[in-house]
């Protein structure tokens, strides 16, 4: 089964990217049964647990620095009973220079380094592999169309603007709640 | 000048529309100077107070039938130094039966009775004359959209739906903040 | 691996529910390995062919009343290697009856059936069954909304709204062109 | 009256921004009867036409560097028998040194020299003047946000970002169809 519903997560006061962003960014990662998967900003470690189930012969590697979100993640990684997943509690870039080749790389938060962790990834990742950025910032944004712009030799690109508006049923309307729109960029490796 | 900022109004704990639907309103609106324009649930004034500069040779009848609102209004009125605004504090369509014939007709809040207002309009509205309706949940929207087709010799229509999004300035970046999909139908009478 | 790219489905001149749309059709509907769906207005296939990969053994009814799309479907399974899948040209509701008890129903057309569609379906549908309805009219949108709402009972739902745009690289440039936006209405059998 | 429909407006094959963006932009730009505007990729002069009968005791200034525009912008300023439009047949920042200060630019075309283009608007804008920038591309929206941000201290800005449909009506069915969406940059100058 594809597709976790957010309240299923343990979450805190973690920010944690909604299921509908989730299930486009692991779909568009294109995760096969024996990836190694970064995820990095792993946050509540709801992406990551949707990532390892649909690699369950490979490993994710969730990477987050804030030590009360890694011991969420944990707590999820109990939760949902999923084996493959290492939590490394640190700042991305750091520590990625250590992981096995990856095939697969999520950025859900890169905290102002988005350029050296594409730069550390760069090195990770495998012929044909996918680095798929949510970016909600418009900096965020341009920092990684701008890397792949100028790697043109080494990535191709696609991204896509998703806004998502829920139905919430007041009495006897049905009343539209937006979320906040998100960029989903898909960098494949040549 | 037109469009003026949400800030400057008074609005208590009354919902406002925005300044970006409140001009996308009075723009399908086609106001002209001499015009009779009702603005039913009128909430705050703000857009009968916009109306009311688009049209200083006629007359706006605000109609709202929350007492806190309708006291809202007046004050915006004085704020403004507007003197064509005529505050009714009636729940529509309670009222309109005895108002002079209108050029426009703004519907922001219908509660409920969209169907009854709308017949009760018809009465009064001019040829070419122009209804223009925001619409927040579904069944508004729908109901608005039966009502059109179902007096399509009467009537033409046509809707959009707009979704605004602000860029809000945290720390060195811009992230989108989504404000609530609305729908604006505008109906103009044979 | 989730997520098909739309170049890779045989097309035509038949339209195609987008992947975007398609990824988030397949994790509102909860696909467990062996249940048994029905794809009504199947169009090129595009979505049994996802379902069937989610449920590999189970099994999907694709139904589709126009002829060349159903030729279409065919073609894709063929090209897909998937073997779970039954092609039935016909126009819902018809033939339903005579398909096994479903856990999952898409709806990605209903030709103007909507609700005898959603009567066949109830008498199929498995206790914690999942319907999910893209809609891509005002109308479709709330006429599912009005079964579900009149048959509260034995439903509830939630609805989302999805937009999403693509950038596109024009030269030194990425500019966004909006897809149409699109309801995805969830019902579960209580 | 505010807000021309778009098919009033002779086109020709050049683009044209939307009744809907128009106003929007027209509104954050706040123009008062005796401003000096200028229009910076002026287009087919649809913007032009409305700012100029907003100020009708000031002027505008239409820069466009398209001969075949320019042209089209005589023949909608002859069509709406405006008198308040100059049309400049350059390619900005050319020709914006010999002009009067202005009280608002609007910027809706920049051909890739916005940050030339800002530079030279910034010797010519009063103070309180407002720049508004329609931006297509997340390379003009970022080259927009990032001019502002280092000059944080003569400017301020908002940005909004706005996403249209329009329900077309097909049959007894009303259908999105989106347009795409458009960021709208205020600055205002302190």
């Amino acid at each position: 089964m594809i597709g976790i519903a957010d309240e299923e997560f343990l979450r805190g006061n973690v920010p944690m990217t909604k299921q509908e962003i989730r299930i486009l960014t692991l779909a568009k990662a294109k995760i096969y049964p024996m990836d190694t998967i970064y995820d990095i900003g792993a946050g509540t470690g709801a992406l990551s647990i949707e990532a390892a189930r649909l690699a369950p012969d490979g490993e994710v590697f969730a990477i987050e620095r804030n030590p009360q979100a890694a011991q969420l993640i944990a707590q999820n990684i109990e939760k949902f009973s999923v084996e493959n997943i290492m939590v490394l509690e640190l700042e991305a870039p750091e520590g990625i220079e250590h992981l096995p080749p990856a095939d697969v790389v999520l950025i859900g938060g890169s905290g102002g380094s988005l350029t050296r962790i594409l730069a550390a990834v760069d090195k990770k990742i495998e012929p044909c592999g996918r680095i798929v950025v949510n970016c909600i910032t418009v900096q965020t944004l341009m920092e990684c169309i701008s890397y792949m712009r100028e790697h043109e030799d080494t990535y191709s690109y696609e991204a896509i603007q998703v806004q998502v508006s829920h139905l919430e049923q007041v009495g006897a309307y049905d009343m539209a709640r937006a979320m906040n729109p998100i960029h989903i960029v898909t960098c494949t490796k040549k």
